[in-house]
Formats: C-alpha cells, sequence, structure tokens
C-alpha cells in the first residue's frame, strides 16, 4: 500500500514549518554560545576560534547522521553555524570592550 | 538576581544536545524536500532550483528572527541549507533516470 501523493503546496507548508523549527533551535544556540563566549572572557581566553571544538561536533554529528543528507552536505552547514557563532562571540567581547 | 553561572562544560552539553535537534530537524526536512523533488520530476518540471521560493524562505526567516544571530548570519545558514537540498533533488532525480 502507498501512501496518497501529497501535494507540492503541502509539502512546502511543511518546510516552512520546519524552517521555522530551526531558526528557534539556532537562535536557542547562539544565546547559549554568547554565554560561553561570556565565560571564556571572564576567563582572560581571548580566542574564541577553537578548531578541536568544532572537530569533536562535526565528527559526533556524522556518526549520527542518518541521511538523507551526505555527510559533507551536513559538515557545510555546520560550518556556517559555527561561522555565525563565532562571529557573534567575537562581536559581543568587542562590546564588552567599549563598555 | 543574577543566575549564578554556568560552567563551560555544561553550556557545551547543551550546544550538543541543540546539535543532535538541529541534525533530525534537517533531516526531516531533507525527506520533505526530496518528496517535493520527486513531485516536480513527475511533473515534468526538471530545473529544481527555484530561486523565487528561496526569496520567499528567507524574507520570511529574516521576518520572524529575534536574534541573537544578525539577519545575514540566518540568512547564509539557509541558503547553505538550501544548497543542500538542491543537490539532494538533483541526486535523486539523476537515480530515477538510471533506473
Amino acid at each position: 500500500m502507498t501512501q496518497p501523493q501529497r501535494s507540492i503546496e503541502d509539502l512546502r507548508a511543511e518546510v516552512d514549518q520546519i524552517n521555522r523549527e530551526l531558526l528557534g533551535l539556532l537562535s536557542r544556540r547562539g544565546h547559549v554560545v554568547a554565554q560561553i563566549g561570556h565565560a571564556k572572557t571572564q576567563e582572560g581566553r581571548p580566542n574564541h576560534y577553537d578548531p578541536a571544538r568544532e572537530d569533536k561536533q562535526l565528527k559526533e554529528l556524522e556518526g549520527l547522521n542518518q541521511g538523507p543528507f551526505t555527510g559533507a552536505a551536513v559538515k557545510a552547514i555546520f560550518k556556517e553555524i559555527f561561522k555565525a557563532s563565532l562571529d557573534l562571540e567575537e562581536s559581543n567581547d568587542k562590546k564588552q570592550l567599549l563598555v
């Protein structure tokens, strides 16, 4: 028995809903990362870039990935998330310096 | 009253948990996008790239974004998600041609 095929409009509405959930999760992640940045600054660690920590996250995600995206695609998406997170930590640092 | 500061280790555990949730949502999105690609192929629409649809999604997300990421950062992350999704639709198409 095959499922009745859903319309493109219906499928797109689901994609839009998932986009909103992704944005919510990304924002939550951004707030946690900002706290990490703040803690690092307080500990006198001005360098926020931590390639070993990024590699660890990518390895875990590649291990958990069951598709349909390839490991390379998952990696590319998360690298963009890491980049945005690093920019966020560094811009918060500058704000603290200016206070 | 300020909240007690959480350790970097504790904050990183939360980031790891959010990463896993993001991966789960991305995979769900990938499966829905693959169905859209399949429907397009059946309708005889070989060109899966739809810049107007991508723009619509980006505009909605930029409108909903409440930070801490900038609109530009959210856009860059979602553009990477769109790229992976397009690759997925197109590679599925090739598989169908080979059957």
